[in-house]
């Protein structure tokens, strides 16, 4: 199941404008979409760097997963997310071996099938998973 | 200035071996070396994904950032590394628009000329910016 890829990094921040202020204004970065991601409680953008992506990821309102890290840890680097050509294979070989998963089945993500590994069993990183849609009919 | 890779994303953990028990053995990345960086006071693997790197950092001891780092926070993200043409350019550019900069003149690094932001001016994050040997001569 070797990972191909880095499909990003995500941060967390409080204000979307304001980090765009560091990253794009004094970091050259551009942003290629900003999005809300309802189900994930959040408006994000994503800056390009090469192969891979800065996400900044703000929450909306007081209530998910990136408005609670926020209060317990301050802004900051939040998960990786990594390529896999096949996700149902690594989450099953994971799985076997006793790697704590947040989601046992992969589910559909804004780009892809996704999955997390607990942070328990990756060395205190939140680590994603990612099946691109062109892997899929491979 | 801008980055056009990311070169590494580093993990501080306590111990390399069961750190590797995980990003080696159960997700499949390969180790191109293993290095003592004595000035950081670190042990490093530097497992290689795609274009860019995840880079385990194990403290040598109690003292130095990494061990710091271990001590208030656990194991986890530690920085980001990009990667630019120009670093002595991009500090310039950075310094004087009032970005805090932990180094404000590049040093030698493991491989090539680096700088580290201050997460302060990065929302949080520990930049570092890194210029390779084979852009030095452009």
């Amino acid at each position: 199941m070797k990972p191909k890829r880095v499909d990003h990094i995500a941060i967390a921040v409080r204000d979307l404008e304001s980090a765009l202020a560091f990253f794009r204004d004094r970091l050259g970065l551009e942003v290629e979409q900003v999005a809300t991601v309802e189900r994930d409680r959040v408006r994000v953008a994503f800056l390009p760097v090469g192969e891979t992506c800065l996400e900044l990821l703000e929450p909306l309102g007081d209530d998910g997963p990136v408005a609670r890290f926020l209060e317990r840890r301050g802004e900051g680097l939040h998960h990786i997310c990594l390529e896999v050509d096949d996700i149902s294979a690594a989450l099953g070989e994971l799985g076997a071996v006793g790697v704590e998963l947040i989601d046992r089945e992969p589910r559909p993500g804004a780009e892809g099938l996704v999955a997390f590994i607990h942070p328990r069993s990756s060395r205190g990183v939140l680590l994603e998973l990612v099946q691109k849609p062109e892997d899929m009919g491979r």
